[in-house]
């Protein structure tokens, strides 16, 4: 994890020599779409759309074909969907090879981009092909928020909304206006320091999904980015089990002008969503993370039809649902 | 790693929920084939074809469309490229569930089931995407080889001969005549203690490769079986670089009456093959393992072209190239 300057990046994708990069993000940048045509580039198009087993067959074949060994190291250059790819792509060719990332947006840099879960969707929902392999270097450079659109933006700040409800002092740096590359920093300490003490998320980890189990039937049956997702799974959170946060979520949200809006949803295709996610267990229970004070939240698990039963008949998401 | 009895095997299919099974060698067993039919089973069919990525997404989604989760345990049944197939499989599902093997072939009991080495094959070569995933348990059932054919039993063979060469215990039993099962088992403790000191292959688990540089590439240019080709792999490393060892790869080939025939192969093609093998190395150097004495081996780079040239240049390999 380093702060680069504009020069030092232009100066590592010089250096690398397979690259996958997304080609929208490549386009705003005259100098490094310079620096790519000499090397061996898999571009991905709609980052999302291609974290597919087809489009990851072809990343495959096309580094295979072009000789790549395992003393060889991937660069991804993208937001989190291109190097959730992209890693899982590293992870996997020759049995794994080395990868490196530039997060190109706030949610990779915040989240996507620390902690080595890789991973490819399949139809049946998000990353439920995936790995654990974690990147060698994180490239941090500020300034590339800077093309990076008010919709993408906000789903970022979704995620540091988790945050702040996992440490108070990020809680409080949010409320004292801090510049948001302090407050992005931050949170990727955390989370590395997270991580580091439970790799494959068999403890300490689980965290890190508050908000993600809703958020993730939100993110697929409302369609809407990931971190307002789970935005909108963290307020169903602390609504039905932690109503003494309400405020402090209000107070964040405001200061950092967060609104999600979108069209109510079936609740029966909502709740398979949450059935399938892969935190779920067999016997259908599921583990909630649910907040006790900031900085504070215990892991419990709860029988899913129970806590579905509560989702559907809690006043204050009558909007969400049809 | 446990010897199992039939009914104890019979048990062992009977407590599991999610399997992959070869497809043909359930046929074979009638009390097996009636355990599976109450049973989540993706069926593979020609072991080694269905190691692609086709295959391997529509097992993915066949265990997530009938709600595995983490918590659960795939059991694989078949042979070598069975369960590297599905070894894969359990590796990435979910970011990884646990997996267990019943080997059904020698080479599997002694090889492919062991170590955790996991993957499918793309058109580029074999396993060239994989991952390091170790099975919970495999179960030993000798008596399932007296259903194996003369060509997969004398592949397996192949691989033993390979461990002669690794191991003096191994090459004394052989030539004092032991049982294949008290050989296999000492393969297999072999293999199993040399895992444990090097799983992810940077060092001392290298020396497993002897004799599959070239082993891979005859594998896929003369089409014969993977044990055979490392066997013709061993005899070309020890023709080449250990002559003084060459009377005592006669007198174990003899004493397990193997013999390799097989059309001369394209030079070309097969040079194209060495090169593309995923243990060279982008500066074109290849690690060959190079045995000095029985039970004693060195680990050297060298640069591929030359060993080629070698290769090309020897006497005792005329017949094998066209």
């Amino acid at each position: 994890m380093q702060d680069v300057s504009y020069n030092q990046l232009i100066q590592i994708i010089s250096s690398a020599q397979y690259i996958i990069a997304d080609r929208y993000f490549v386009s705003l940048y005259p100098k490094i779409k310079e620096q790519l045509h000499s090397k061996l580039v898999f571009y991905v198009d709609s980052p999302e759309k291609s974290k597919s087993v087809e489009v990851y067959a072809k990343a495959i074949d096309y580094f295979l074909d072009h000789n790549i060994s395992r003393s060889n190291e991937i660069l991804i250059v993208g937001g989190g969907a291109t190097s959730d790819f992209g890693g899982f792509v590293a992870s996997t060719i020759l049995r794994g090879v080395k990868w490196s990332v530039i997060p190109t947006t706030l949610l990779s840099m915040v989240d996507a981009a620390i902690g080595g879960k890789v991973g490819i969707n399949t139809k049946a929902g998000k990353n439920l092909i995936g790995n654990f392999h974690h990147p060698e270097n994180i490239y941090y450079h500020y300034d590339l928020l800077k093309t990076l659109s008010k919709v993408e933006f906000d789903s970022g700040l979704g995620e540091i909304v988790k945050y702040a409800f996992l440490e108070k002092q990020i809680f409080d740096a949010i409320n004292t206006s801090k510049d948001i590359s302090e407050i992005s920093k931050l949170c990727s300490k955390f989370k590395t320091e997270i991580v580091a003490t439970d790799f494959k998320e068999s403890g300490a980890r689980k965290i890190l999904n508050l908000g993600h189990s809703f958020g993730h039937a939100f993110e697929k049956t409302a369609e809407i980015p990931h971190g307002n997702a789970v935005l909108i799974g963290l307020k169903l959170i602390l609504s039905l089990y932690a109503p003494h946060l309400i405020s402090d979520y209000n107070r964040v949200v405001k200061n950092l002008e967060l609104e999600v809006t979108f069209e109510p949803v079936h609740f029966k295709e909502f709740s398979e969503y949450v059935k399938q996610d892969k935190k779920t267990h067999g016997d259908l229970t599921i583990e909630l993370i649910i907040p006790l004070e900031l900085g504070k939240v215990k892991i419990e698990k709860r029988n899913i039809n129970h806590v579905l039963s509560e989702v559907a008949g809690h006043e204050s998401f009558k909007t969400y649902f049809c």
